[in-house]
C-alpha cells in the first residue's frame, strides 16, 4: 500500500454528497488495491490500513454530522463497503462490521446510550470490533452491583487488534438474558488470540478473544434500565443488517474479480493458438463468460440495492418496525444472500476459464477472491436462508429472529 | 373468462397513482388468469382479452393525461406488462408490444406528427398492432407523390386482427431509408393470415401479413420533412426499450409459473409417502427449491426496474441522448435480458419438480409457462446478448444500433 | 407411421446377436420417427406401433430362445429401449414396462410359473402392461377358495389397451402381503378408462383401471406356495431394475432430441443476420451448446450402460443376491436416475437455443421431447433418489426397500 | 509421508492383477494422504515420493512383465492414476506424465527403438519427466553428423528435477520437422529452473527448463530412419492419450476432495443450531448435495473408464488406427475432458458448503483440491473441446490433430 496515499486523504476536502463518498471508496480501493495480492500473502495485522479508513472518512460515513460524522445512510454505507472490498475483501468486512458494531447502539441501547456513543465514535474515529459470536454461550456476564464482569471465550472476534473499541456480548448468569456493551479494545481482562489462520478473509483479525473479568459499568449496559432490558422489535434488526454487509462484501469481491480479471484478459492473456483469433478479447468463449458472469453480478447487485433501500425505510423510523415489516425484510435479505453467495461464488472460480493457465502463477494472487468467498460464505448456511424464503413464500411464515436469522 | 369483469373496470373510478395502476393491473390479471389455461389451449383470438385491457384503463397507460391517458412513465408500463403477463403471457406481450408501438411516434415522429398520434390514440382507445420485422427486408415503400405505398410481406405481425392501427415498416424503395406509419388495422391492402401456430404465446396473433398497396399519406411517414429523415439517436432506443418489453413478460409468466405453483403444492400435492412429511409445504426439496427459485426471479426483477429507471433518465429528455448513454443503456438492458431469459426458462422448467407428477395433467396445464417463456425468448438470439456485454466490459465497445441491439 | 415398413421386419431374418438387435431397434426407431410428432399430438391408441415392436421382435428380445425368444440380457434390452425412445418417448415407455413387468414373474414367481410365462409369453408374442401403482393401496384381493378375486382402482396404468396381458397386484384382505399376478387384458370385470390426458408421453395408455372382482387362479399368484409367499432379497430388485428402464428411456428422448435438433441447425436454422457467419452451424455459440450437452448426454449414456452392467451380475445369479448387494446397485441407479432427470431435461429444455425461433412452430413439435421428460421424470420425486446416494456416501445406509427405492 | 511404508512395498509380493494393481494403488494413495495438505503448503520436490511409486511398483505398472514391469493396460494405468490423484493431485499428474512420456516411444519411435526404451525403463525404474510444451516453438534441433544437438527453453518441464529422464522435443532446423528423444534428466546442458510456484498441483515440479546444446545421438531420434521420419496416424494418439491421463486425475482428485469432506462431515460438523438436526450428516441440503456431486462424479467416471476401453482398442492395434477411428476417440476424449473439468470443478467447490465454516481452516487444507483442478484445467481451453464435439456433432468434422486436440 503506498503510504504516501493516507496523507492525501487527511488534507483533502471531505465529499459533500453521496456521490461523493463512492468516489472517495473508489479512491480508498485504489490504493488497496496496490499490493492487496502481497498483503494477503503476508497476512499481517492491517494497521496502516484502518488508518486509510479512517483518514478517507469512511469510517465515520455513518456519523452524525454535528460530531464529524459524515451523515450518510445504510444504502450508501453498503455500497462503500462493496467498492472497498472490490480492492481487498478483508478490509472491506472490517469495515462492514465496524458499521454494524457502531450501530449497534441504535439497535439495542436507549436513546441516551447511543447518542453517546455516535459522538463519542465520530469525535475520536473509533473503529469498532466485537467480540459476539452468539452461536458459543460461553460468556457469562455477573453482576457486580454498579458493575458488570464479563468472562469468558469467543471462538471468533473480527477486528480485534486494529479496532479501538469492542462490542462484547454476553449472558446474564441466572437469566438469559444477552447484555452488550462497548469497552476499549485495551480493556484490561482482554485478550486477543491472533490466531486466525483460514484459507481466505486473512487480514480480517478474526481470532479468538477471552474475556477475564473484563468491567463494564451497568450503564454501558446496552438498552438496559434499571438492570431491564426492554426489548422492542428493532433490537432484531442486527442479523439483516449485518448480513446486507456480508452481501455487499460478497459482490465487492465479486466484482473485483471481474475487473480484476478483465485487466489481465486485455492485457496479458493470449488467444488460443488453434482458434484464429489474434487476441483474447475476440474469443467468443471468453466474451460469452464476460458476458454472462456480468449480468449475473449485475442482477445481484441491483437485488442487494432495492434490499438496502427497503431496509433503510425501517431504520428511518425504528419504532414503527412491526414483526411483518421485519420478517419480509429478513426474507428479502435471505434472498440477496444467496444470490450474492452464489454469484461470488461462480465468477471467483471462472475467472479462470477466461485468463488463462499463466494466471495460476501464486503472484498473481487471483485466488484470493475465491478464497475470500469461500471462507466467508459458510458464516451460516445458506441453505437455511432459502429455507426462510421458501418457507415464506409458501406458507407465509416469518422467519423466528435469531442471531442468524 | 369471466364475462361480467369488464364491466366493473369500465366504471370503476380511475387509479390515482402509480401504485394504483399496479393494483389496476393485478386485478385485471386475476380475471385473465381465471381462464387462462383454456384460453391457451383454445388459441382463440383474443378479442375480449383486449376489451379488457381498454375497459380497465390499461391501454392508456402511457397516454397524456390531457386526453384521457394515465399520464403514467414505462418503469410502471413494464411493471404492468408483467403483472398482466403473470396471468397470461400472450395478454402481457400484446400490451407490452402495444406499448411500444403506441410510443414508436415519440421515438421516430416529429413533435407534431407524435402528439397528434398519442392524443388520437388515447381518446380513441387505439390498440396498436406492427407489421414490423425488420430481419426479413421484404416490404417495399414507393413513393406516389403526396401517397406512399408499402407492398410485401411480414412473417410476424404482432397483434394483428385484434389491433385498431397497425404500424408499417418498410424501405423506400431507391433507398436505404426506413418508413413508418400507423394505419387502421383494416386498410384497404392489409391482409393478416392467422397462420401463427406455434408452442407458446398463442394469443398473440402475431401471423404473417400482406400488404398490397397500403396507402399512407406522406405527412403520416414518422420523422419524416419534406420527404427526408431527420435521424437522432433517440430513434436507435426502440431496441432497448421493446427489449426491456420482452424482459418484463418473460419476468411476469416465471412470477406467475411460481405462484401457481406455489398454490398448488399448497393444496394439492402431497408428501412423498416415503419422506416422514405430512404436507408437501414441509418437504426441505420443495422448500429449498421455491426459496432458490424465489431468490433468482427477485435478483432480475431488482435488475429490470433498476434497468427501467436508467432507460426512464433516457426518455425524459430524448435529445440528449448520446451515443455513449445508449450503447451503455443497451449493454444492461441485454444483461436483464439474459438473466431474465435463464431465471425464466428455469422457473417454468422446475416448477414440476414441486408440484409433482400429477401436475402434469394437461387439465393443469401448467406447461404453458414454459412453452410461453421457451417461444418468445428465441425472438434474437440470448447470446449475441451476453456477447454485447461481453465486449463492453472487456474493450468498452458500444453496441452497434440495429434492429436488434 | 409407414404401414409398409412392418411387413418387412416380419419377413426379415432376425438379428444373430446383440450388436444386431440394436441395428434392428435403430430400424423401428427410424420407422417411427417419421411421424412421431404427429402421432404425439393426436394421441391416438398405439396399436400399428405395438405390432411393429412385435414384427420387429423388439417384444420378445428378452424371451427364451427355445421359445421364440431373442435371449438377450438386460443391458441389450435397457439399450434398446433407448433406441426406439429416440424416436418416441411413449414406445420407449411402452416397451420397457413390457420387459419389467414380462420379467416381473422372474422377480418374484417360483420357477415352474416364471418358467411357463416367459415360455408363453414368447410364443404369443404377449405384450405386457401392469396395473400395479404401489402408491395407492387400493385393491383388495380375496381368497376364494382354488380362486383370487382382485378389485379396486389403479390410477396408473400403462399399457392398458395395446397390452395382451396385465399384471395385477394388491394387497391380500386380512394381511399385508401383495399378490401379483398376470391375467389377460380383456378378463373379465377388467375396465381400462382411456383417462390418461397430460402433457407428456402421450401414447403410453397410462390411464386409470377398474378391478371389479378379476379372477386368478391361486395358482397364478407369483411366487406363492399354498398360499404363503416366500420372499428372498431378488423380489426386490424390481424398483432398480424399473428405474432403469426410466433411466434409459430418458436418456433416449434427449439423444433423439438432440439428434432431431442438430438435423434442424443444418438444414433449417439460420446463422444470426448480425453474427457474420453463413451457416448456424458456424455460430461459436451453436457449437459450444451442441458440445456441452453432448458431453453431458454421453456421461450419463455411460453411466447407464455401467450400472446396467452391475444389475446384469445380479439378475445372473438372483439367489446370490444380498441386502448389501442390492442396496449398493439400488444406490447406483439413484445416481444414473438423476443424471438423467438433469441431462434430458437440460438438453430438451435447451435445442430451442440452437435452433431458432422458427423451431417453435407447433407442425416441428420439438415441444414433445421436453414434455415427455418433465412428465415422466416425477414418477417419484428425484430429490428422494439424490437423498439415497447422500445418505450411503455419508453414513454407509442402505436404501430401504420399497416401492420406489 | 510415513517414512516406514515405502519399504513395505519394496518387500511386498507383487499384485498378480489388475484388481490387485487398483488395491496396491490405494495403499500407495493411503500413505500419500497422511501428510498431503502439509507437503502441498511445504510445496518441496517429492523426492520421496517418486521413490514410494518406485517401491511400489508403480512406476513399471505398464513395463513388459519380461523386464520387470506389471504388464497392464492403459484403462489400468488412468486408474491407478485417479486413485493416487484421490490423495495427491500431484504426485497423480507426475505419475500418469510419466505413463505417457514412457509410452511416447510406442506412439512416435521404431519398434527396435520403443522394445529399448521399455525393457530400459522397466529394469531401471526410470522415472521420466518430459521438456515437451510445444505451444511455444522454442527449441532448436541441429543435425551435427551422427548426433543431435537440442538448444532452446521450454517454460513447462513435468517432473523435472525428480526424473530419471527427460524426453526433450525440438524443430529440426531448417524443416518443420518434431524430433522427440529421452536423455538423461541429468545431462549436460540440460538446466531445470526450479520457478514452479503456481496456486495448484505445487509438487509437480513444472518449472521452466534451458537446454543448451543439449547431446543426443541420431539413432535415439524417435522414429527417425536414416534421418527421415516416417509418420503414421498412431503418433496423433499422443494427445487424446495424455488428456485421459489429465481427465483421470481430475477425477481423482475431485473423488479425494468428496471423500475427505464425507469424513470432515461425519466426525468434525456440527449440526446447524437452528437446523432441528443432532448431526451434520441428518441436514437435508448436506445429505442432498453430497448426492449430487457424487451422481456427478460417478457419471463422470464411467464416461472416462467407457473412453479408456475405446482408446485401449486402438493401442491394441496401432496400425490399423485410422483418421476416423483416432477423430472419434478425439471427440470422445474432449468430451470427457469436459464434464470431468465441470464436475472437479464443482465439488472442488461445494465441499465446503458441505463441511463448514471451521473446515475453511488452513491447517485443514481442504482448499488445496479446488487449487490443483483449477490450475491444471487450464492447461488448454476446455471451450475448445467443447468446440471440437459441437462441430463433429453437427457437421461430422473430426478435429485437426494438433499438440491439443
Amino acid at each position: 500500500m503506498s503510504t504516501a496515499a493516507p496523507a492525501d486523504f487527511k488534507t483533502a476536502p471531505a465529499p459533500k454528497d453521496a456521490e461523493g463518498w463512492l468516489v472517495r471508496a473508489a479512491e480508498v480501493a485504489a490504493v488497496l488495491a496496490t499490493d492487496a495480492a502481497a498483503r494477503d500473502k503476508a497476512a499481517a495485522t492491517p494497521y496502516a490500513e484502518v488508518q486509510l479508513l479512517k483518514d478517507s472518512g469512511l469510517v465515520t460515513l455513518l456519523g452524525p454530522v454535528e460530531h464529524g460524522g459524515a451523515g450518510q445512510d445504510w444504502p450508501i454505507a453498503y455500497r462503500v463497503v462493496r467498492e472497498v472490498a472490490k480492492a481487498d475483501g478483508s478490509i472491506g468486512q472490517l469495515l462492514g462490521y465496524h458499521y454494524l458494531w457502531n450501530w449497534a447502539a441504535r439497535l439495542v441501547a436507549t436513546r441516551e446510550q447511543w447518542e453517546h456513543v455516535e459522538a463519542e465514535a465520530a469525535r475520536n474515529q473509533w473503529f469498532f470490533g466485537g467480540a459476539v459470536n452468539p452461536r458459543d454461550q460461553d460468556v457469562v456476564v455477573k453482576d457486580e452491583g454498579d458493575t458488570l464482569t464479563f468472562t469468558g471465550r469467543k471462538t471468533f472476534s473480527t477486528g480485534s487488534k486494529v479496532s479501538d473499541v469492542t462490542v462484547l456480548e454476553g449472558v446474564l448468569e441466572g437469566t438469559d438474558d444477552h447484555v452488550f456493551a462497548i469497552v476499549p479494545s485495551d480493556s484490561e481482562g482482554l485478550t486477543f488470540h491472533d490466531d486466525w489462520d483460514n484459507i481466505g478473509q486473512r487480514l480480517t483479525e478474526s481470532g479468538g478473544v477471552t474475556l477475564d473479568a473484563v468491567r463494564v459499568p451497568w450503564s454501558a449496559a446496552a438498552g438496559y434500565v434499571d438492570k431491564r432490558f426492554q426489548p422492542r422489535v428493532y433490537n432484531t434488526l442486527n442479523v439483516p443488517t449485518i448480513q446486507l454487509v456480508f452481501v455487499n462484501f460478497y459482490l465487492g469481491i465479486a466484482a473485483g474479480a471481474l475487473e480484476t480479471a478483465a485487466t489481465y484478459t486485455r492485457t496479458k492473456s493470449r488467444a488460443w493458438l488453434h482458434g484464429g483469433h489474434e487476441h483474447a478479447v475476440d474469443e467468443p468463449y471468453v466474451i460469452d463468460t464476460y458476458g454472462d458472469l456480468t449480468a449475473k453480478l449485475w442482477a445481484a447487485e441491483a437485488l442487494a440495492d432495492a434490499v438496502a433501500a427497503e431496509g433503510q425505510k425501517l431504520h428511518d423510523d425504528p419504532d414503527a418496525v412491526t414483526e411483518q415489516a421485519r420478517g419480509e425484510f429478513e426474507v428479502r435479505v435471505a434472498a440477496v444472500k444467496a444470490r450474492a453467495t452464489d454469484v461470488a461464488l461462480e465468477i471467483t472460480n471462472r475467472i479462470f476459464e477466461v485468463t488463462g493457465a499463466r494466471a495460476t502463477a501464486s503472484a498473481e494472487g487471483l485466488d484470493r477472491f475465491w478464497r475470500n468467498v469461500r471462507t466467508h460464505t459458510l458464516h451460516d448456511p445458506v441453505a437455511y436462508k432459502r429455507r426462510e424464503i421458501g418457507r415464506h413464500v409458501l406458507t407465509g411464515e416469518l422467519p423466528q429472529p435469531t442471531w442468524y436469522s
